[in-house]
This record gives structure tokens, C-alpha cells and sequence, in this order.
């Protein structure tokens, strides 16, 4: 997580971390993480890890993309070196950084696209996912940690606990591809589902229309997961439809750019009408950020260029959103019980 | 201190900061500060800080200096706008700030300077510490926490405290120069006093022998402080010659460049030879860094350019400093019991 150490991700209550499959197979490279016992080890993170199946950084960031039927080969954005990703790649590597949560290799289609475009897309898609799905089954049991060293008592804890595999619903922004990609996918029997290319530049009501489409098609008794959100009251309204995950760099980005989520709403750090303004970021948030530091020396610490703004920002963001959810939960076990 | 939030210094046992008045005084401003209680509270930091006299950073790094006799005239090195400090001025600046440990206003002489250089040098820091030591006498009860609101208790404790002006030393590398400089900054009668003008290029021998030329002069019942060291074992052998505090920005500077200091010598965690090195940084620390991570961690931080790198590498050389201290004091009670 950047700019936090790990410790005080524990003290904030997070309980699962993305790890970037494309970032990790370029740098430090997955052969090396599997020899040093998986991504836990490698980070010092016991609690849960989820990873990306890489595509959707080759589409955002690498270059000379090609995407043919076997997978897709691309030149690095570090070095320009070639490489090559297909499901059974992407499964072979997110296997050897010892997830607990693999997601199918998927190709996100961009948005807009046409109809013709979206479905030809999905396909693709789903004939990623046939592929992910049974290398994943094949190999998922080749877990790093059987190589380190370490705690016995661990190791035999990370054995026992079997990794998942998610099948990814994709469809562009019309509702009856969405449906026939669920229910498509549902057929293959995922342990978890997530719906992938929302949040692509679509306006918000399109992709609210997309979730509340797919989600009645996807079983309630797993994991629901939108991929790539969002705002504070975005994610809020996404869990109160039925989604249980949602997954974004917006906390930490933001927060390096000096935007802070209050329950007052969003506030430029930056902004010289902090520069004197003694208070909190925000009076009714108890994080170790809002508890200590005010205002005016966030605001210090970000127009002097300081690493500890990055730190202090990133720390506050992180605790708005655990809170956040902790907050929907039980409003969702109030509404149940 | 670059990238660490303050309740990790309290739990790495920092007793002392050391803020820097050139950077205070342009960002965010004394007059801003002192509105805002000063810089303990602006910073939310309640133990000792010892503010610089802004002079050396003035020299350092300022464009188009002039040194008069009155003081010394700058331009900014953030926008070019001009500037003036002089003892008086320097003096107002940290009361401003609420220092608890404020130095008197000088000349850094450079490095090599001539006999005479050196003698004029010594000579205008000494008439600028007798004008610093008045200045602050007259006005040293303008606490700025006088002007805060806040725990009532706290503030009366704060007001109880005296805040001290210490007088440097000065004299090149000429060691009768030394020893007049300190006999003459004894008749002013410091509360504590400090030794500058060294690390500035000379080679280690030189400036072990200042100290050892100057220590003898300076009362043993009040502080005294070596400023700009040094290495570890630099500070080690200072604090055993009778040397009670220094101040240097090595172990958080050479954390970002990913120079750790350990019990085995200094380590540059970007090298090749650390990608799958799985102990710790060092062996035989006991800090939150090396309990948890690996150097191959710490490493793969750096060459991704992480902003976790910085946090994580200046940890340990923060842990080891203070540990390296921590040693010392016990050593020389031992002997002195």
C-alpha cells in the first residue's frame, strides 16, 4: 500500500489487500516471489490477498499491445521488454504469488464500445475464462509457501486454506450482454463473482444500471465483487444494492494529491484557506490522523512537497473508507436481523 | 522528520527535534506559526524541539547572499523573493516558533578559510552572539502559546518552561582560534553551548581534533552540542569524548537513497545481491523494520520506487541512531558509576 507500512494497515482494521499482478511479474518477478515463499512472506501480510489477473494494467499502461485469441503479448512500460500474457499465464502467476483470491484473465473492454464490439469482447471473455478456470484447478494446489521456511504452524494454515478463483462478468454497457455474460459465467460454478469494465469513463448512472442488471443474476450465497469504485457514497450505494467487494486506487491517489473524504464531503487539502485553520481534516472521523494533526499542518506538509503529506493523507483516506464500510455493514446487519 | 508520523518517533523514544528556521520562516512563515501556538502545537509534537539560527541554510542554500556586519540579506531558493536575517531577527523567528533550545545567530565559516578569514569570521559571531544573547534575554517570555487555545494545563506547564539560547563556537580549523572563541563565548555565560562550523568538508581527523580542542573549555555541567554529525560511530566516539548532543540529517538522507546503517556496517539495500536476500536488514536490531521485513523487500521498495521505501528505511536508521545513543548513555554511566 503505498506510503503505509504494514503495521499500521493492521491497526486500521484492513483486512485485504489487492496485489497488482502486472507491477509484481515485471518487478520484483514472480519466480522470484514464489522462491521467497509468496507474496504474504515477501510483503509480511498475513491477512488476505486478492490479485488482478494483470490485464488490466497491459491495457492501461503497457505498450504495443496485441490481443489475439491465445492472450496478449506486450512491450513492458519499464524497459520496453517483450512478454506475454494468457489465462493459463496469468494463472500460472497469480498461483506462484500465493493469492487467496485469483481473478480470471479478462479482456476489459473500453468503453464505448459498440455492440457488436462489447459482444465479440464477451466472448473472448468467456473463453478466457473456460481456460482460466481449468488451469486454476489443475495447478492451484502448487502453492509457494511449500518452498520457505517459516513457522510450521502458519505454513500448515496457508496449505489448508484452498485459493479461489473469480470468474469476471464483462458485457459493456448493455443489459443484455451483462445478463448473458452472468449467466454464462454462473454456469461455469466460480467460488466468486466480479463485474469488470464499469468505471471506464461511463457517466455514474450507466454504471449503477450495469450493477443493478447483473447482480439478481449472480448468487447471493458468494462474493459479489464490482471492480475499479469508487467514491465514498459510491461505494456505500453499491453495497446497499448487494455488492459485497469493491476495489479502488481513489483513497491513496487521491490522497497524494492532497484530496481528503470527510463526512463533510471532499476537501482540497491544498486549498490556502487551510493554510491557518487549526481543526481536524475531519471533526467526526477518530482516525490517528483526524485525532493528532489539523488542517493547517496537512496543508504545510503538502505545499512544502513533504513525504510525510503522502503518509498522513493516505492514512486518513484509508480510515474514511474502512469506516465507511464498516458503517454499511451494520446498517445491512441491522436491516437483516 | 521526513516521512515519519510523530507517534511513531515517540515510539522509537525521539526526545528531540530539531526544527529548521530558514525552511519555517519562508513555509508556512513564523508569523503564521506563532498565530497558530507555535511549532509544538502546529506539528503536534509536546516534546523538546531545538530550533537551528537559520544562518547555515542561509549559506547553504539561498541565492545572492550579503553578509554586512548588521546581518546577512538573501534571496529564497523557493521564489526568489528577498530576505534579511540578523541576530535580532533570528532571534524573534524562534521565539516566534516556541523553541525550547534556540541558537544564537552565526557565521558558518566555510571550509578551508585562511587564518585571517577564519579570525574576522569568529570575530563577527562573536559580536552576533552578544546581540543574539540580548535580544533573547528582552523577549524570550514571548511564548506563542500565550496565544493559543488548548488544554489550560498544558499551556501553563509550556509557560513554565524557559526556553535557552545556546552560543556557538566558531574558528576554522585553527585551534587557538577554537580556543578563544569558546573562552570568550564562556564570559557570555550560554545555558548551553555548541560546537559549529565542523563537517563541512575537513577530513574526520580535523574535526575530531577541534572537538577534543574545544570540549575542555566548555563547562562540563551544561550541554554541549556538536552540530552537523555524523556516522554512527562518528557520534559514538563524540558522545565519549564528552560530546552530549548532535544533530544530523545522515540517517534520514541516506535512508532515501537506501544507505542503512546496522550492526554489521551500512548497507545499500538497492544492491543485486539483496533481491532474494530474506534476512533482515539487521541481524541484530530489535525494530519494527527488522522484525518484519526482509531485505528483499526493503529492496524491491527502492527499485520500484515505492514512497514506502523512505518510511520503512528511515524506520531503521531512526532506531539504530537511537539505539546506537541508547548504548552510549549506559556505557558511560557504567564507567562514570
Amino acid at each position: 500500500m503505498k506510503a503505509i507500512p504494514q503495521h499500521l494497515l493492521e491497526e486500521l482494521d484492513v483486512r485485504i489487500l489487492l496485489g497488482n499482478t502486472y507491477h509484481l511479474y515485471l518487478r520484483p518477478g514472480y519466480e522470484a516471489i514464489r522462491r521467497m515463499g509468496g507474496l504474504h512472506r515477501f510483503m509480511s501480510w498475513e491477512r488476505a490477498i486478492l490479485t488482478d489477473s494483470g490485464g488490466f494494467q497491459v491495457y492501461s499502461l503497457s505498450e504495443l499491445r496485441k490481443v489475439t485469441e491465445e492472450g496478449v503479448s506486450f512491450r513492458s512500460h519499464i524497459d520496453g521488454s517483450s512478454h506475454f500474457f494468457s489465462p493459463e499465464h496469468s494463472m500460472d502467476v497469480q498461483i506462484a504469488l500465493g493469492s487467496d483470491i485469483a481473478m480470471a484473465f479478462d479482456e476489459c473492454t473500453e468503453y464505448p464500445a459498440d455492440y457488436a464490439r462489447a459482444r465479440a469482447s464477451l466472448e473472448m471473455t468467456l473463453r478466457w475464462a473456460k481456460r482460466s478456470q481449468e488451469h486454476f484447478e489443475k495447478h492451484k494446489q502448487e502453492r509457494p509457501w511449500d518452498r520457505a521456511q517459516g513457522s510450521e504452524k502458519r505454513a500448515q494454515e496457508m496449505r489448508d486454506q484452498t485459493p479461489n478463483l473469480f470468474g469476471i462478468v464483462q458485457g459493456g454497457m448493455f443489459p443484455d450482454l451483462r445478463r448473458e455474460s452472468a449467466e454464462r459465467l454462473v454456469e461455469m460454478d466460480f467460488p466468486g463473482y466480479a463485474i469488470g469494465g464499469l468505471s471506464v469513463g461511463e457517466p455514474r448512472e450507466m454504471t449503477r444500471e450495469m450493477i443493478a442488471t447483473t447482480l439478481p443474476l449472480l448468487p447471493k450465497d458468494k462474493p459479489r465483487y464490482v471492480m475499479g469504485v469508487g467514491y465514498p457514497d459510491e461505494i456505500a450505494e453499491y453495497a446497499r444494492m448487494g455488492v459485497d467487494m469493491m476495489d479502488c486506487v481513489l483513497p491513496t491517489r487521491a490522497a497524494r494529491h492532497g484530496l481528503l473524504f470527510t463526512s463533510e464531503g471532499r476537501l482540497n487539502i491544498r486549498n490556502r484557506q487551510y493554510a491557518e485553520d487549526q481543526g481536524p481534516p475531519d471533526p467526526n472521523c477518530g482516525c490517528m490522523v483526524c485525532r493528532r494533526y489539523s488542517r493547517a499542518y496537512l496543508r504545510h506538509l503538502m505545499v512544502a512537497q513533504e513525504s510525510l503529506s503522502a503518509v498522513l493523507n493516505t492514512l486518513h483516506n484509508l480510515a474514511f473508507y474502512v469506516e465507511t464500510m464498516r458503517k454499511v455493514r451494520e446498517e445491512l446487519l441491522a436491516v437483516s436481523s
